[in-house]
């Protein structure tokens, strides 16, 4: 599996994590299971229950719990998500993370966010994108380091499989919680998920995601040049 | 329909006619059905008899006789494709096709040859190429001008889907020969024309095509500049 760590700043660094099994394997990985010496003055969990879903308040003291079994601080926020005019539930719950983000980043003194995003989450926006014809900056999507105002977000699961990481923590026993409306596929991104993805899979190319990953890195690359 | 003749140079044009919808509709928007002004000046039809299917030999006659009823020169060979070592027979014809158009371009004095290649071939192309995980140069595929060697290639019908080109004919009366592999969906190209597009067409983006053409104009102004 390959972890990108030479993206992780030296400093504090956030981990963005819902309690769904990207951000938890996240945890698990950059901390070792626990076991990585100074975890507790490198990392910190971040966690927002938006108030949304019945389930939320149960997935605060799920990622908390997480937190202390791995021994480093957790810093987490009950929010009430109200929409300005104009916003979708999805944008007011973005604008409130982010805005949590930023706070955390100036209390806390931390260098940088890192996401649990993954390879399929590259291939699905790439296959969403479509839909808006973006040009190559929108194709790539998903970057492995990019910032927000204050907040610099970095992603080092990229390189890695939803499988994969599903795998990791099989293995070791760990469990962690499931989005009830990811199974919902008049959500587009589920659409992807469940219905695209694995049909070109099957038709057009068995190594579809691997293959817009290093698609989307190379589109990376020649915008960047 | 958008033909784009912006790209046609001033001087004698080949143009590349294999009796197929798409290239008998490019004859027949050039000349504009036989009545453009000096069109037996400006425009030669190329035809290559590959002497690989039962039908080439009717569809040569068939051109030929298109060519005549526009009013314009024919240029055709009954090719004996030969592979050489290491050749695929699609690739042994196409070295037979493009030595052809390099003699024509020579002896004819054409300043280019025009294709007609359409959008629905940019957008397949750029499928296609998902599997070989091109870079942005890769996945804009097929582009409006280009040279292979001494010939330079103008395709002003990019623009156009290929039901437009179809209806077009149609609407004139005219006929066009269907090459019979192009059922066969153990081709790729074929597999993703009858299966890959209409599915994402249903369930992605109505607008697939039009939306892979536009990201396709994006990719190559990119990786111009």
């Amino acid at each position: 599996m390959r972890v990108n760590r030479s993206i992780l700043p030296s400093g504090r660094i956030g981990l963005a994590v819902s309690g769904g099994a990207d951000s938890v394997a996240l945890a698990f990985l950059l901390t070792k299971g626990g076991k990585k010496k100074n975890a507790a003055q490198r990392f910190v969990v971040l966690h927002v229950d938006h108030g949304l879903r019945e389930e939320s308040k149960e997935e605060y003291r799920f990622v908390r719990n997480l937190a202390k079994r791995l021994g480093i601080p957790f810093k987490g926020i009950h929010a009430h998500v109200c929409r300005n005019r104009g916003e979708s539930l999805e944008m007011a719950a973005r604008r409130v993370r982010l805005d949590f983000f930023s706070d955390c980043v100036r209390k806390l003194g931390l260098e940088a966010i890192a996401t649990g995003h993954h390879m399929d989450d590259v291939a699905e926006t790439f296959l969403m994108r479509i839909r808006r014809a973006s040009g190559p900056e929108g194709l790539a999507g998903i970057k492995e380091t990019s910032s927000v105002g204050p907040v610099r977000f970095v992603r080092p699961l990229l390189g890695c499989r939803d499988r994969e990481l599903k795998d990791y923590l099989r293995k070791y026993g760990e469990e962690w919680r499931e989005d009830a409306s990811n199974g919902d596929i008049s959500i587009e991104r589920n659409k992807v998920r469940h219905k695209v993805v694995p049909y070109l899979e099957k038709v057009l190319d068995p190594k579809l995601v691997e293959h817009i990953f290093k698609i989307s890195v190379l589109l990376n690359a020649a915008s960047k040049s």
